[in-house]
């Protein structure tokens, strides 16, 4: 199968307490097909400007990645900078510069059209309607959101969530979204406006899934230093997505728990250097690596490989 | 086999965003108590004031409790007063009456000298230390610690660690005694100071054991609502030593994952009520139900009973 993936490409000015990093490749779509690709094809629907490195370009492309739905627009390309403080927690937005983003209307390419598996990643909630009106019968179609368009266009936040089939929130958006503290709570109030499969990541604390007959919980990756949180979000759903779309089979409960621990996987990669600088030559063999590794720290009779 | 604890007894007035409680059975060896008579026989070495209620101290033991440690001495019983915030986080306390708790000086009766298992509940590391004096030859010894013990007495501490198979911390005690942000790091350092095992408890986020060849990691117990956090390290320590003393063999690392997931299930009981009143009548089935449902909340394969 393949999976679809709309959202952001960007040049990224990072500062973390171990360095900073500047104009580095970024934007969620990109975290996204960089750590898709271990598990299934990507096609990517984006806008870059003509300053975007064609070096850039080229590199996802010997990835494997399909961008045949990235398009060059007239401006400079998506910036943002961020500085994160010592616990890593959500960073300070120093900088956010639209460019050729501010006018992003997607246009997903015949040949996208029908692709079975969809991620609509964090862009305006009108966007991620406007994706869906142009795919034809996908599998399933999941998608990130975030508390600036809770925020600002709820309404149109809760019209998606009534037409996917996977919604991930981290835990402050969920308890904003449903005005419920209690996750379990707020993730039941989130699916009863429709997603199947709610997903809650609670950073160092591990992620959530409710929409199976009891919630699943998996701790995160043990880490003795995350460099960089950019992309968590984004590599998580890339591991978890990547691998429901590389079974071929339509959604199921056992699958999404399984698919949880390829997305903490994936993202335990994707903060262990900066930016995307760990997804750039991640191999299947190194993601079955730590994978094995990883259920033995949290799966009672897992062996270590 | 049978495990012997050392702690307080005492009267609780607990307030949080649920209600209130006054007067309530309360003290570490309490909950400690109530928790592994549901894995093994328990011993309790402690004080209480003549003013103790005759129908707790007859409730205990009618659970099977082994109160031969337990002297009345001159003076009131332990109270302490605390108050919750709507987060459930640490309680702001109001008032502390050590009564007969101040000049409480640990006495093991003959008989319980040669306990296999020992549970130091959090006292003063200078009481702890002196019923590490009294037992003979057990086969392992755990322990717990508190920030105020830390703060106060840290060489004290460093001491008893040194002299222990297990020690309880949480996570903001594993930073403050190590000086490591990391959690993984923090716990190395303590583990350098002697103990096999080190257990960091994180609260509504779970728990973690290094002393093994990787971390282990369970999240807690999905509950819908939290009633009351005291005594939930207490009972934690409960199902985890609880079980590890009813298997009779020496320590190893997969009979310590396993006691995770008995604390994780039995702590779950404590915070559910106020008080202790969640474990009063608790029964195994109790426990083994729930195991099943938490098992099957954070283990891939596993199926809900």
């Amino acid at each position: 199968m393949a999976v679809l993936v709309v959202g952001s490409i960007a040049l990224d000015t990072l500062t973390t307490p171990s360095g900073k990093a500047e104009e580095t490749l970024g934007g969620s779509a990109t975290y996204f097909a960089l750590g898709a690709r271990i598990f299934d094809a990507v096609r990517v629907v984006g806008v870059v400007g003509p300053d975007f490195p064609v070096t850039e370009k080229r590199f996802l492309e010997e990835k494997g990645i399909d961008l045949a739905g990235l398009t060059t627009g007239q401006g400079p390309t998506f910036r943002w900078e961020g500085v994160y403080g010592p616990d890593l927690g959500d960073a300070r937005t120093i900088r956010t510069e639209l460019g050729v983003f501010a006018g992003f209307s997607p246009r997903l390419p015949d040949s996208f059209r029908s692709t079975p598996c969809v991620f609509l990643a964090n862009i305006d909630p009108e966007l991620q309607l406007e994706v869906l009106e142009q795919v034809v019968e996908p599998r399933w179609v999941a998608v990130d959101t975030m508390n600036l368009w809770i925020d600002r266009r709820r309404e149109k936040v809760l019209e998606v969530l009534g037409r996917v089939d996977i919604v991930f929130v981290n835990a402050s958006e969920a308890r904003q979204l449903s005005g419920e503290d209690n996750l379990f709570k707020a993730g039941s109030f989130i699916r009863s406006h429709g997603p199947r499969f709610v997903v809650i990541k609670r950073g160092a604390s591990g992620v959530m899934v409710l929409g199976g007959p009891q919630p699943f919980l998996l701790p995160a990756v043990p880490l003795e230093e995350v460099v960089d949180p950019t992309g968590a979000g984004d590599s998580f759903a890339a591991g978890m997505l990547g691998y429901l779309s590389s079974t071929g089979r339509p959604l199921d409960f056992e699958m999404v728990k399984k698919g949880l621990a390829c997305g903490s996987v994936t993202a335990s990669f994707a903060v262990s250097g900066f930016g995307v600088s760990m997804l750039r030559d991640l191999t299947s063999e190194s993601v079955e690596s730590r994978m094995r590794f990883y259920l033995s720290t949290n799966q009672l009779g897992a062996e270590r490989a």
